[in-house]
């Protein structure tokens, strides 16, 4: 087995190897999706618990029906309606799930780290659906293998991260998924919105679109996020859209062949050009939601053979002992 | 097959032979929820997405029973909560879904003509859960079978429709129904409340509901919907019902045996008396609710059958061309 | 069968073979849901419906996982949106739940002896899940299996329940139950929360932790309901957690091997010491919750029954009489 983690928290811990296991898992995924039936029986008789403590309609969407057409018994939970407005603390709310036996918890949370304290708690397989401004995993591998699967491969491509990148864990999951497989990635937009330790991550970093975008195969702008400036700077929209909406006349800077993703919902006429975004021949954003109902489909089903490995072990290591 | 269509949009676009073959596949499904065993598997391995844009618990809850006694996976989707708060377009959120691979998508929205835009943009199966003050061809339908298996027959029956008419899709819808199955419809109800291009029907008009319920078979009460009645002419309840609410005097102009119907949800005591309401010897108001159930199994049942095929003729399309 | 209710109301109408028999049921779905394949059948083709008139998230989500991992279709219905909004009364929402053919209905409703109004007006069994300050049957149902299943027993054992008994169905619940099953129930709090006609239950009441504490097998906390203290007394959390909250130094007088019981959501620091919530050795408060999801089952289960039986029995006249 390639794909030997416990739990789903970020792309950080994944080995290059565990990266393709899920790809080429999604691939047969895409495959089920497009058919009639769409069910398969990986998750049959297993629980999935959908706790989202900030709303998204599309990413809870998405996990849901990956786990509804795995034949799982899928619980959506609305965690703002819910006990924390009591006054119950975010590990109650996990032990108080756990004891109901789930199999996989897919959690949202709006404080970075609040998913990796929370699969400490628990013992069944935890998905990181967006912590904060730290990862969202999911996101970076649906984006992975819509870009494999345009450009025939995951490796040595001219990739550019274009708008509001220090309010984007989508952004960070994705440039630690691409480094790991040997991309070259840029990161494009204007100092303010630039992450501070941005060092770390050894990119190029550009705050002229059409400088950043020379020669990319891959534009993948991000949605300007208003809602999380908190104080600081925000941007008038008309400028931004200026001087880092993607338009027909900074993408020709890119390659002839690149591709423009957006991870969704978009600003149309403020980060992005309406006419680019339903280009089909060169926008696939509407793949990338595709890609994102396979990709949750493969990670659930890898962490539901790891989970019943694992609990396999534990029985056998129990009758020893007796 | 008698039914062909792709969508359900509203009840104009509808042959008689086609609302027809709908209540004739209903009947049976009335059979079957009376039975303890609920479940069918016509939609079994198929995604049903219910996305209201407006609040209609009975209608949502409805059109979910249908979708999993049938065996559909089906999800809602909270749209008031959703990407459109972060300024998605409706096409574009109707794009993401799409991109998910629904097979049924069942949409209700304030905007007349919204539904029909939105089954533009998709490629799957779209019901009309009521747009705007266009149409609700479910209700229709639900209310069709109630009176056909009242009545024993869904043609040369004299009918009126009652109350605030130009409010009302579920009238409009009606009105086409009815008139479609050669029944003659009357509109019961004050000059305020009737619809600007009324001629169109060729309905007979009443403002006085004595007049108007005579001899009537069937007796279809509105709801009085003050939350869509913006500005212009807001009548007081206690008015109201004294001279359009009604009541057993009103009642006994109409045949004998006339039933009465009500849409819900019921305001008792503006629209309607509550103890005509509750007479089960005259009132269908509860059967309504239970065609609902089997009429929308029915539509979904059939337009699945049309997608399949449809689907499959597009796939020996392209074998030849190969 | 000794199960022979038609509905599960409260604990009052229950004979103490019947709590056996539920907790029994009970004890096998505790099996059932430590295993990977959490399904059975016992509810497969039967439509479950949850109506919340009152939040409450770990209530709602045991009845929808209990509901689902025995094969029932599950629908919840978000009631504060719903209908009754629109001036729909209690009675007319249960007519049109009912006429879609619901077998199985579980309500929570923030008025005492609304559930029961309800259950009159259906055909279906109906399941309290909590009616204002009435009974909440299955949590009481919960709490006793995990008494049983920790003490080996639920008669003759002393039972201090603590805190804000005036505004708690749990206790109510409990009180009943308890006393049922022959065991020596103490209310313990101070006496602005505890029930004005207290002398009806024949407990012993205490105004001391101490003294109240003293030798009981079970000390069972409860939530402090500032949300249900309208107007009154509102102590100061400080001063109540001094006072009544729950800590070594009370706990020291109870027996040593005696549990400690809380229903959630737990005010850390108020009701209760966040250590002594978290000791293993002490704390049975994650059981309790697992044991809800079983002691739902059961009851769901052993009600499914009584209805199939009723049916039957129903058809069985009927086809005497033609």
């Amino acid at each position: 087995m390639t794909f030997t983690q416990k739990h789903l928290l970020g792309i950080e811990p994944l080995h290059p190897m565990e990266i393709t296991a899920v790809l080429d898992r999604a691939d047969q995924y895409v495959d089920l999706n497009r058919q009639e039936q769409k069910h398969a029986d990986a998750l049959a008789g297993l629980t999935q618990i959908n706790m989202f403590f900030e709303n998204s309609t599309r990413t809870q969407a998405s996990f849901e029906l990956a786990g509804k057409r795995l034949g799982a018994d899928v619980m959506n939970m609305a965690m703002q309606a819910s006990s924390i407005k009591k006054g119950e603390t975010l590990i109650d709310t996990a032990l108080t799930l756990n004891a109901m036996h789930p199999d996989l918890l897919v959690v949202r949370h709006p404080h970075s780290g609040a998913v990796d304290l929370l699969a400490q708690k628990v013992n069944c397989a935890v998905l990181n659906a967006g912590d904060g401004k730290h990862e969202h995993p999911t996101q970076a591998l649906l984006d992975a293998l819509t870009i494999r699967r345009a450009k025939g491969r995951l490796h040595r491509l001219n990739i550019a991260i274009c708008g509001d990148i220090a309010h984007s864990r989508v952004a960070r999951s994705n440039l630690i998924l691409l480094g790991k497989m040997e991309n070259r990635v840029r990161l494009v937009g204007p100092p303010t919105l630039m992450p501070s330790q941005i060092d770390q991550f050894g990119v190029e970093v550009y705050h002229d679109m059409e400088e950043g975008l020379k020669d990319v195969d891959v534009v993948m702008m991000l949605r300007l996020q208003k809602e999380r400036m908190d104080g600081g700077f925000i941007p008038s929209e008309r400028e931004y859209y200026h001087r880092y909406g993607l338009d027909a006349a900074k993408l020709a800077h890119a390659k002839d062949d690149a591709i423009v993703m957006h991870p969704g919902p978009m600003n149309r006429g403020v980060e992005i050009d309406g006419t680019i975004a339903d280009d089909i021949n060169r926008s696939v954003i509407q793949e990338q939601v595709e890609m994102g109902v396979a990709v949750r489909m493969a990670a659930m089903d890898l962490l539901a053979r790891n989970l019943r490995a694992a609990r396999a072990e534990a029985r056998a290591a129990q009758s020893v002992e007796v």
